[in-house]
């Protein structure tokens, strides 16, 4: 199994403090040492951090804590290998682009039979994953369901929310997808959220010692809302996602349709 | 304008002199100082990295230059804005999957109303340069002509030599592109290559006081061949490529077509 991140502002912000505690649970404090990756939306472009080493371990990950980038989406994941070896292709969150944007992926959860029943149209994997398998047939249905980006978002939301429910049917599918402005969360079994609003306090990571006073950080209008497999904070009341459900957030909140 | 720096080699080599020499460039001795890029294959994945800032002052270029990651086939940009802001989405090596494999593409020149002129098939930009325009026009037109890569890479190799050549005629078009085993190099100005193999001697570089012996890093079957605008070392001889031509490296040897 692995260990999803992701986080979605209204304001640049810096992902520093989740991602230092999801990425202590890559061999540290938790077993998911099989790879990692990090996409940071800026704007339209991305960054992206991977690496099929363990994420405590790695000098990438060390690069990123320290990195100060601030954005308003960002994707993270880390991996315990079931489907598919260690190796740098096979680490999340895979990224394609469709009209015009990076789309990106990230899947916790064990999809058996995915691979060989759900056919692929023109996106296709690179590595051996089922994730990467589900990704590129979710963009394939997508794509060939709108030429172009829909007027109504809504029915794009409708098709992910009808596609989620498909890739249900083969076992545990939690994700988390971007197209850089909305986060499309889905649970089947784990993925808890929490949003954070003015007045600001202060939170204390679970997996070391770390805290942050978040009035410091922000200021009142800031919304910032962080999605984790498992709450990376104690002393802060996270939700837990209905099963079956899908959730999208845009600038921090939670968009209905 | 912007420089261009590749390489092919045989077996997983670190590409830390050549990017080094490349990346002082970036604002340093040189002018290219709008952003950077550098995609390495690790078998089918890639690490890529990528920073708006000068080259010669980014934290990110600095972790690349000391990570070790060793690699066959890698691709590396520094920029010099003309066409597009300085934006992170404007960087290049552009990325694109195709038949699952991971493209990259980097380009040298400015290509005069390339934008209004190629239509564009399933692949669309997502920044605003002519280069990733003409990367997605590029395979567009491969996708369209093959649903799957050719068993005859020679009807492959033609194919991306008369879209070069088409290229050519709206200005300046050197470029370096990849699906992960071949380079594909073209030259329409200036583009410079050179291949090392043993016995391996000792190289300098031109823009700062780094030598390197290769005898000391490499066996007696590596074949490493570099590519870039201006060479990147002194006490060598580099070659130029025939303006107007493809050259084609695959395991730091090029290859005929």
């Amino acid at each position: 199994m692995c260990q999803l991140m992701g986080m979605s502002a209204n304001v640049p912000t810096d992902a520093q403090f989740s991602f230092t505690g999801l990425i202590e649970r890559g061999g540290g404090t938790d077993i998911h040492r099989d790879g990692w990756g990090i996409v940071f939306y800026r704007g339209r472009g991305i960054h992206e951090f991977r690496d099929p080493q363990p994420g405590f371990d790695s000098d990438i990950a060390r690069l990123v804590k320290v990195s100060g980038i601030k954005s308003k989406t960002v994707i993270s994941h880390i991996r315990r290998a079931n489907v598919g070896n260690i190796r740098i292709e096979n680490t999340h969150p895979f990224v394609r682009e469709l009209w015009g944007n990076y789309w990106t992926f990230a899947h916790n959860g064990q999809l058996r039979g995915a691979k060989k029943e759900l056919a692929l149209g023109r996106f296709r994997p690179v590595g051996t994953t089922d994730s990467e398998h589900v990704f590129c047939w979710m963009l394939g249905r997508i794509s060939a369901a709108f030429c172009d980006r829909p007027d109504s978002g809504k029915k794009l939301s409708r098709l992910i929310a009808d596609l989620s429910a498909q890739l249900n049917e083969f076992g545990v599918c939690n994700f988390l997808m971007s197209d850089s402005r909305f986060i499309y969360a889905h649970c089947s079994s784990r993925l808890h959220w929490i949003t954070r609003r003015a007045p600001f306090g202060v939170a204390r990571l679970k997996d070391l010692e770390m805290t942050v006073d978040f009035s410091a950080e922000t200021t009142e209008k800031d919304v910032v809302t962080i999605i984790a497999t498992e709450p990376l904070t104690r002393d802060e009341r996270w939700h837990l996602i209905d099963k079956g459900k899908l959730m999208i957030w845009k600038d921090g909140r939670t968009q209905s349709f």
